[in-house]
């Protein structure tokens, strides 16, 4: 981050942190909200001012699907408040966080007829976001995922994306 | 799992899985002890029953490094008690496990001089032993891992595995 836009962040009273440039190959389809930004599109998904397919919500957290996923049903869920990294989420935060990945697996799995789930967090190499944000993602044996970083492919539509988003919420 | 085996688990009181088969690409050091075995590997482990590199224990988890990993200081976190996948683990468990993991990636990056961790769980698809388990792996800018199921490598010897398992229970 260079220091006109940390002093830009100062003088605007901001408490996201802006993302001076993407890191290797997980560049996400947010990038370009964050790139020379001053606001932080998690933080924006969080509160209501960037559309997106919300599948489940908290007072704490917001569960939305990633746009562009490992594979249909790929949800991202993201503490409200922001904080860069797992390690610096507040130790009472982290039952709440993760008891929310617990029953976002398990609806992922019935709602995409998946047989397993993996989840991933990376913390600021690989984290195109510097926002934490948990990918829970549905897995089926012979899948071909042989890692994170498998190209990732668009929904089919606009529908195809709010239907796996309903079929989600339903499950939950 | 065949029902001979279910049988034979049944009849002697193990409360651990055995593995019908492995599935998927990552097959990881332990499956031998786990093809067609009545016990589980990192129940053992867990017990004491098997020689690790402990990095660090608590009276409901231990974490030990990954004898095959992705980088030096990958670590494998599991709760001594059996489950077998995260949405599986209590609710009551899952705030201390977790503030395990802040726990490790802090003492993983500090230890191993890392500039990022990946967290990961495998949840039924690509997990070789069937009691959850929480990778946390050391990452750097440029590092090459473009996936989870990278190639691993052995340590070099045994003592630069002690020494690696040393920097962490140094670091925490």
């Amino acid at each position: 981050m260079n220091s006109g836009v940390e002093q830009a962040i100062a003088v605007r009273g901001l408490s996201c942190h802006a993302q001076a440039q993407t890191t290797d190959n997980d560049r996400r389809p947010h990038d370009k909200y964050n790139v020379g930004s001053m606001s932080c599109v998690f933080c924006d998904i969080a509160a209501g001012k960037l559309p997106t397919e919300i599948v489940w919500r908290s007072d704490d957290a917001v569960a939305f699907l990633d746009s562009r996923p490992l594979f249909p049903g790929h949800v991202l869920l993201v503490p409200a408040t922001h904080v860069a990294t797992l390690a610096d989420l507040p130790a009472e935060q982290v039952g709440p966080l993760f008891q929310a990945v617990q029953k976002l697996e398990s609806a992922v799995e019935r709602a995409l007829d998946a047989e397993g789930t993996f989840i991933a967090v990376n913390n600021r190499v690989s984290q195109s976001v510097p926002h934490l944000h948990i990918h829970i993602v549905p897995r089926r044996k012979g899948d071909g995922l042989k890692g994170f970083f498998w190209p990732r492919r668009a929904y089919d539509s606009e529908e195809h994306l709010r239907e796996t988003a309903e079929k989600i919420r339903r499950a939950l």
